[in-house]
């Protein structure tokens, strides 16, 4: 097997989306078994919804190669544990590019199953985020990705980006560029400027609203 | 397309499910993008778990009805904030008729399928009161309806309800008339008369049944 | 239909899922019609991850069994409340061979699915163990088997002992009763002996892990 580039992005991406599971796992007091189940879930959870809305084998079932990445992150974690804070720039860089490789790949599987475009960029956000959230699920918190700055977002807006070039007949693998482009901008702007979306304000009975 | 009676339902019902989400993730302070994706949660997230298990694709994939409908039901939570509380009576409406004809949806797609009337009956309940489930979740509470009022219940006695006419040869028409009938009923008197089952009482040291 | 001494161990085993998770939603104040759906959840809950993910209909939607065992254990649950602490030994036992059956099962389930070992163990995993992590995301609790002794582990264990034996040559019925049995093993040796794996220390600043 030839290593690719997408390859590599693929490993630093699953690497770093095992590591924040297993971190997170860690401050909850998890045993290593739940620390690894966390971060594996967290690197394949959102590839998992997306093939099993989409009909298909999760992509997990036939390659060890994500398995095999969670538990160099457990191993990672372990060792280096006190060093990861220092390393937090480097995983932020990792994680950002795992994102955007994941938001491409659910939206070119989705694409080639023939469901329409918008479809494409559910599932591209549900592939990059979709395990974050059942990360956060596992450890009983509230999504983060439904209070925090932009993240979940981004991956819309790399996919509405990839849309519109492919409206203008702009090649695939162009489309793909620029969408992966759009999600990492927009993960540094986001960071950055510490943008976030405006928050729902409550009302005073909203329990009301509840069935 | 025409617009049905049954389109003019799944509206309303789909608008209803969408903004108890939405009122229930802004009590949480999750902030727009958040409060959008529980509201489509609440509305799809039991259809979706319905189709799953029957092997289909969601049935939102291939239909943006249902993304409009909750952007449609995020503006009008910006909006009428402060009048939500005053339409109470009427979402609690649209949510019972969106609840009833979520039931019949989901018992004649497991049907079709070729399950028996039992299975089509949790499936019917599945995609009435999963959304509500998936929601509660999400915004780490315990899912109401396994503590409050008849909510899920009014789904399997208008399941049933489907079930004894169909076995007395009543047209498949009738039968959805009738469980969806039984369905709005039940919820009705089960607000109005506050109608709930009994609580189990908690053993003293039912934390050791914990494996 | 003959009754088999798997149908027997299939019954137990379910019967025992089913009262784990009633008792921990009576501890919740769970009503009776969320006691059960809790229940439910708990026994069918692994396998129908397994066949949703196998692309199989979910085994129960095609026999009736589960849900009357489940029904079965709320009658128990209800009647034998306060006696249900002196059996926990009973239950304890029961709730292990549900373990390594269906452990055994989803093994083969997915094997038969012409999937590699390493996934049928995984499979084998979150047949035994995911019903149990889906009753506590329901209840809001941290998963237990992220945080206890050898649960899901015994599991692992178990499916590696098949697929040693299997790579030996030993015949699928010989593989099956080794797994079984080392299930059955490692998890009175847990109990008996307290074992449980380490758990990995907390940095300071784990919180900015989180995207």
């Amino acid at each position: 097997m030839d290593i690719t580039f997408i390859n590599v992005c693929d490993f630093i991406g699953t690497l770093a989306f095992a590591i924040s599971g297993i971190r997170l796992a860690s401050a909850k007091h998890f045993d290593l078994f739940g620390a690894y189940v966390v971060g594996l879930t967290t690197a394949i959870g959102g590839g998992t919804m997306r093939d099993v809305m989409l009909g298909l084998s999760p992509f997990w079932m036939t390659n060890s190669f994500y398995l095999i990445c969670s538990a160099i992150a457990l191993v990672w974690v372990i060792i280096f544990r006190k060093l990861l804070v220092r390393q937090n720039n480097t995983w932020f860089l990792f994680d950002t590019i795992g994102l955007a490789l994941f938001t491409v790949t659910g939206m070119e599987k989705t694409l080639q199953a023939g469901f329409p475009f918008w479809t494409a960029i559910i599932m591209g956000s549900i592939t990059g985020a979709g395990g974050g959230v059942l990360r956060d699920v596992f450890i009983n918190e509230v999504p983060l990705i439904f209070r925090k700055e932009i993240y979940a977002l981004a991956c819309v807006i790399g996919g509405f980006g990839y849309w519109i070039c492919a409206r203008y007949i702009v090649p695939p693998l162009y489309c793909s560029i620029i969408c992966a482009s759009l999600v990492i901008l927009m993960r540094f702007l986001a960071v950055r400027y510490r943008l976030h979306l405006p928050v729902l304000k409550a009302e005073d009975e909203s329990k009301k609203a509840q069935n």
